[in-house]
Order: C-alpha cells, then sequence, then structure tokens
C-alpha cells in the first residue's frame, strides 16, 4: 500500500495491524495530519485541526495498545467531527458566523464514547449554518469543495459537508454527521463514502446543537459499511441526557453484519418515482439492483403510499418549524450575519402556524402507518440516496433541495444507509440507499455489507488525491 | 330510603340489594327516568334521554341477574355520557349547534365497556361547545342549571355540564365527562359531585370528539369514591384504537382503596397561593387537612415551581392550538352558529404559531420535571379544586376562567380527583382536589375514599331536589 493507498484503506482492514503493533497510531494520525495540510487548503473540509492533541493522543494510544489496553477495533484512528458537535473548551460555530467565537460548554456524549473507544478527534468540520441545507453551501463560514473534481467547484452535500469531504478525500477514515433530512446521506452520496442516518433515539444528540428536535440523527461517515458499523456500535445507546434514547430496542450490527442476505425480501423503487432521477443514477441503481439479485435477496417493486416529495414537503414542515423555535431570534435580527439561503429558509419556518405544525405531526403519523402497511414482509427498501451527482457551486438553486428522497427516512423515523454504487460517466459518484424499519440499523448496515463484498465502488478514489 | 334519598345514594351502597335481586334494575331505571322527568325541564342536564332503550336494557338486566349472569357491582345502574361521545347512530353534537345533526359514526370504547359492565345508557348530557369551556354556558345549545340554588341560573361548571348536573341532582348515580383543563372536576365541584381525570393513556379516546389531542381524557363523575372507581375500573385500560393507552401501567385501584392513609406523605398547599381564593373555600380546604392528619396522614406545605397561573396559561396555549388545529374551519366560517366565546377562543388558538406551540411543549416538559423533583417522597398533593364556589350565570366573565388550579393537572400529566369537602355559607358546594403522579389514579381514589369515610359531605343533598 502507497501512502494514498493506506490514507483510503478501511479502519476494519487496519484495526488487526494496529493491534499486533505492526502499525502505530501514530503512523495513521501523522498521515492524516499530512494529507490535511497538503490537501484542505483547497478542500476546506477542516473549521479547525487538533494537531497537536491528536499526535499525543496518537503516542497515547500506541503506548496503550503496546501495554496491552487495547480497546477494539478504533483504537488509534483518527475521527472528524461535524462543528455542531460540542467538545468542552473547543468553539462549536454550528456553522454560523454570528458564532464564531462559541465555545462549547461541554463535550457531547458521543465524543465521550467515540474516546472510550480510542478514537482521535482529529478536528471539526465544516457545516451549513445550523446545519439547515442540502447543497452544502456555506456563504459565510466557507463552502467545502466536492473531491471528485478538482477543476470545478462542485457542491460537497450537506449539511455534514466538511465530513463528507474529509472522508471522501482520504483525509480521515471516518467522520460523525448529523442528519435532519438528509444531511448524512447527502455528502456521503456526493463525496462517495458511506453514510449512515440512524433512527431517532439510537445516538445521544447531548451535546448537538438543534436544528430540528424530533428529526435530528447523529451519525457516522466511514470508508466501508463495517466501519459504519464499528462507529455506530461505539457512539449508540442510552444517554439519560438524551430521553429520547431511553426507550430504544437493543441490537447488535456487528454479530449480524456478515450473515448474507440470501432469501431476504427487500421492496425496490416503483416505476413512477423514476422520472425525477437522472439516468446515470439509474443506471447505477438498476446495476445495484442485479447485485443483491446475485446475493440471492428477493427483490419486488413496491408502490409508496406517498410521493418522494409529498414526504420532503412534510418534513420540511416539521424542520422549518423546530428550527425557527430554536432560531428565531437569529434569523428576525437583520444584523445577525446569517447565510442569506439559510436565513430565507428560517423565516419561512416563522410563518408556520402551531394548525399546520399539529397537522404535519397529525400527517406524518398517518404516513408512518402507512409505510409500516406498504412494507409488510419486506426488511427493507433500497432507493438512489440522491437524484442527481454533484453540481457545480455556480449552479445550486437555493430554493431547491438535493434532499428529495433522502427526507422520507427522516419523516417517517426509519433508519438509512447511504453507500457508492457507481461512477456517472462524468466520473462523479453514485449512491445506493437502504433504508429499513425504525431501530433495524442491523438490517441495512448488513445488506449494505453483502452489496459492498460484490462490488468495488467504496474503494474508488477521487482522481488526483 | 325515600324514594329521593334512594336517587342521591352512590351505586356501591345499592349494588348487593341488586345482586340479591332485592333491588330491580326496572325500579333503579324507572327511578332515574321519573327524576329526569320532573326536575330536568328546568335543570336541562340531558340533550337527550334513551328512556325506551334504558327500559328494555333494564329488563334484561333483572332477567340476567336473576338468570345468574351477573355482571358486577355496575350492573343494572344507569348512566349518562357527555354529548361528545359517539354512540353508534344516536345524535353527538359536541355541544354545537354546527353539529345539531351529527349522527355518531361508530361507538366509543369507553360506552361499549360501560355496556359490558352492565351499566345502562340513560341518556346524552349538555357540554360547553366543543368541550371548550369551564363555566359550563352554551350560548346556542343551553346552559344546565347548577341543582344547588333553583331561585337563580348558576353556573354548572363545563365543560362536562349536563354530567354534573345530572349526577349532583340525582338524575343518575354516575355519568361520563371529559377533562381537558379541568372538565370533568369543575363542574363535579360546582355541582357537589365525586370526579376523576384521569392520566392521559388511562381511558381510550376513541369515538369522543377530541378538543386537545395531547390533552383529552374521558372520566367519570360520581355520588361516592368507591362509585368513581368503579367505573374507571370499568372503562380503563389498553384499546387498540387509541395507541396512548398501549403503554399504560396497569394497576387496580380497587385493590387498595380501602387501605387508610396513615403515614401517607401528603403535599399542601403553600401560602403564596392562598391569595386567589375565597375564605369559605380555604375554610373548606383547612378543614380536609385536619381531616387528613387525623387519619394520620403527614402532611407538609410544598412550594410549587410554578404559579397556578402559569400553569393555567400553559396548558391554555397548548389546548388552544390544538383545538384550532381540529375546529378552524367552523372557527373562521362566520356563518357556523358558534357559540361567541367559544369562537374567540379558537381564534385566538388560531394566532399561535408553531414556535409558541413548540415552546409551550417544550415548558411543558421542564414543568414536569419540576414537579416531578418538587413531589419527590409525597404521595400526592391536595388542593382545592376550584377557587370560587359556582356564581350567577349572569356574572360570567368568558375572559377568565374557573379552571385556574385545575390545568395544572393536565399540562403536567397528572391524575387528580376532586371531591366534595364542604359548603360555602351561601350553601354551595366545595370541593377537594387529590393530585396524584402519572397512572397513580389508585392513590388519589384511596385518599379520597378515606376522606370521604371520615365526612359526610358527600352524602349532602341539593335543597329542594
Amino acid at each position: 500500500m502507497d501512502a494514498s493507498e493506506a490514507a483510503f484503506a478501511p479502519i476494519h482492514e487496519q484495526a488487526a495491524e494496529v493491534r499486533s503493533g505492526r502499525l502505530s497510531p501514530v503512523e495513521i494520525v501523522e498521515r492524516a495530519l499530512d494529507r490535511i495540510e497538503r490537501h484542505d487548503g483547497k478542500l476546506q473540509a477542516f473549521t479547525e485541526v487538533y494537531a497537536e492533541e491528536a499526535r499525543f493522543a496518537a503516542e497515547a494510544a500506541e503506548r496503550d495498545i503496546r501495554a496491552g489496553r487495547y480497546l477494539g477495533p478504533l483504537h488509534g484512528f483518527p475521527i472528524a467531527v461535524k462543528d455542531l458537535v460540542d467538545i468542552e473548551g473547543r468553539i462549536t460555530t454550528g456553522g454560523s458566523k454570528a458564532w464564531a467565537d462559541r465555545v462549547s460548554p461541554e463535550t457531547a456524549t458521543l465524543v465521550r464514547r467515540l474516546v472510550a473507544a480510542g478514537m482521535i478527534v482529529i478536528g471539526k468540520t465544516r457545516t451549513v449554518e445550523f446545519a439547515y441545507g442540502g447543497w452544502g453551501t456555506n456563504e459565510h463560514m466557507g463552502t467545502p469543495w466536492n473531491p471528485w473534481d478538482l477543476e470545478t467547484h462542485r457542491v460537497p452535500g450537506g449539511s455534514s459537508s466538511g465530513t463528507g469531504v474529509a472522508v471522501g478525500a482520504g483525509l480521515t477514515p471516518a467522520g460523525i454527521g448529523t442528519d435532519t433530512g438528509g444531511s448524512v446521506r447527502i455528502p456521503a452520496a456526493f463525496c462517495g463514502t458511506v453514510g449512515l442516518k440512524v433512527t431517532v433515539g439510537r445516538i445521544s444528540v447531548h451535546g448537538v446543537l438543534p436544528l430540528s428536535h424530533s428529526l435530528d440523527t447523529p451519525g457516522p461517515l466511514a470508508r466501508s459499511v463495517e466501519d459504519a458499523a464499528l462507529v455506530y456500535e461505539a457512539v449508540k445507546g442510552a444517554d439519560l441526557a438524551d430521553p429520547s434514547t431511553l426507550s430504544a430496542p437493543v441490537d447488535d450490527s456487528l454479530a449480524t453484519l456478515k450473515r448474507g442476505i440470501a432469501g431476504m425480501r427487500i421492496a425496490t423503487m416503483a416505476a413512477a418515482e423514476r422520472d425525477a432521477i437522472e439516468p446515470d443514477i439509474l443506471d447505477a441503481y438498476d446495476a445495484s439492483l442485479r447485485v443483491l439479485e446475485a446475493l440471492d435477496a428477493r427483490l419486488e417493486p413496491v408502490p409508496l403510499p406517498y410521493r418522494f416529495t409529498e414526504y420532503r414537503d412534510m418534513a420540511g414542515a416539521i424542520i422549518g418549524a423546530e428550527a425557527y423555535a430554536k432560531l428565531a431570534h437569529l434569523a428576525d435580527d437583520d444584523a445577525a450575519p446569517l447565510d442569506s439561503a439559510v436565513r430565507l429558509r428560517l423565516r419561512a419556518g416563522g410563518m408556520i402556524t402551531a394548525k399546520e405544525y399539529i397537522e404535519a405531526l397529525d400527517a406524518q403519523r398517518r404516513a408512518k402507518a402507512a409505510f409500516a402497511e406498504a412494507m409488510d414482509g419486506f426488511s427493507a427498501l433500497v432507493l438512489p440516496t440522491l437524484p442527481m451527482a454533484a453540481i457545480p457551486v455556480a449552479d445550486v438553486d437555493q430554493s431547491r433541495t438535493p434532499a428529495d428522497i433522502t427526507r422520507m427516512a427522516n419523516v417517517l423515523g426509519l433508519c438509512a444507509l447511504a453507500l457508492p454504487n457507481g461512477l456517472t460517466r462524468g466520473g462523479l459518484p453514485s449512491s445506493l440507499q437502504v433504508v429499513g424499519r425504525p431501530f433495524d440499523e442491523a438490517t441495512v448496515l448488513r445488506i449494505g455489507w453483502a452489496y459492498e463484498q460484490s462490488t468495488d465502488w467504496h474503494t474508488r478514489r477521487p482522481p488526483g488525491l
């Protein structure tokens, strides 16, 4: 493996070497810092790099592992954390210039757990302001550069833009994003990485700045499904500081990850939804279905009770209302230096009446019941993650969203995995989305893992990186 | 017992006679119908009396009991049902002239359960329009007459006005109301009966017209605590048609009802709240505390984290937003024949933004946590039910509410029992409110039962009836 190849290798392929002492966390962290140094001036994934602390942590990890205090397969690997997640004493801007100097009052539960698993937080990554946008753009705090096109500035996807770029460009093997309407899966898809959107209640939001309290979910981006599962297992679970986690059922996704999917009934996208999706994305999707069939899954097109755009708008109303409830003081302050698109979204949320919000929640309840019925007997539903590949930043229409398909999983309270499933003729990543039942992360990871074994899309590297 | 005395006797005192055949359901029902015939022209408790069907049901009950098919202590007794509760094929107006001809599409779960317990639905009782008001007034559908003053038309209390009057005047031994901000407890208090407000999820709302979906609770009004417990046990429990009932814990209030309250720690009202309460009501409250102390309860004043009026306003925002979400089409239709006070309340609810509603729900969560902490170590909290006795209908100010104290239990998700605890110098009922933890109906009934054993306020009858 040359240095660049190693930078793109998933954690699960290197963990045994770390455990045995053949590969030192110091080497891994230096490699990451070196790549950040060389590429992030252009890519702009990171807001802050904790170089010195990461080196200390890597040395400590090396000592611990040598001394037999091995914490598990994540031990000694770097992770990037979206700048929406608090780390005590560190700046957390939430992507907002208005919070450029905001010092985190505490450390998010999920960061504590990453550290407890031996991971090394290497820095904070850029985000759309308040995580409120799908393209990944940020007027005042910078828009990261999609690593798959070093010529044209293309969208990284958002809102976890910096995490998508950092993992997609091999600056770090894994990162943390948050997903309220697609904000983990969209950058994962545009940047060619794996991304897991968990069910609300799986991963504590304690210490994560809120956008939409009923829909926010933190989740991992990684270079393989197994890595996503490892990080998921490390951060998930009950946390007294987030009551939504207390009633989540227990699972063990690693126990079932490699069991294969023979005989599994998987729903596929019905013909009616294909119109709005670009041909290259559809081709990759159809090829993915053939891969799943070759793995003996039983596929069947299932017409969904609502259109993607209806789920999108249902989620939009809930997110809009809940975001404005938290952020009105900034949205309504003309002197606050807000991203203009984000301000417009927030102010639209301010126009939502209690009646409309209650009706959206009612519609959500009905939609959940209808979806559960439509999916009866199926283990999961596979869809494209996005209808398109990454477009130039210059072509972004802020009145539209790339989240047309992703928001469905949010409003229905489902989990979903995005993973690379092809490249367009222009050489940009396409993504497959495996949507699972509430709290059935184990099954979407299992399907994703099986798919990944049959393909090599997740191993592709952006040209020039 | 003369006929009038018998009409006011609680069910639990007569059930043994019914079981043994010494007292026939036919006689009980005829007595009720006779009293309705004689008094309801003035009192106006009922919108419809099901005289013929009640007689048939009474004869069937008599036959069943004679044949050994005894269903339990409620068998053969009449019950009045608030005209907010559907009975298939019957008119349910919800107190609205706009729904004067509305035929119930199905039978509410709670009515099915009353019938399964052998009770005889004797008629439908008046309600404030849409159950949205505490005084008991109804411009277009009639305001029942408080039975405690046959000279002056005094408020019955609302919204379950007709049920309060029917039980208070001895027209029926028990009735069903609904309580969203006090609508069971307020008419129980003004009319001198027992009333139980249950925790949301205890009694199915399936088939009950909604006012505020997150706060609505059906509950019994009765002539004794034991009767309230009997009806509560008959109608409570899991119902697939109301998901909120599916996670309620199991209880058996009858098993603990008569165990006494020696040693029980009960919180009492702190001095700061006494100002807004009328002297006669305070005297009755203080006398009640002495009764509880004589029963060896350990009383202690507990300052509440918020004022009554703050809980009131918190509940008011939630009820307003949720009511308008359901009823906007009528509130905003100038041609709809709505009660003017109800229309104003609904339209005020229409002004509530999603942000304000979300903030009210947030405040509710914080208030629940603060209350739970304040009540740590206490089994219940005793309060006056209302700050005043029934006022003349002519003196009602519709911009105020008698629910200042009652709404606390609604917004905090608690249960509460109202029971007679005195008469003012003007001869009007006063009421004690026992507020319990969520789903701890058994304890408030137990405290109420113990209190009732030491006093005779629940046996008092309105003069002239």
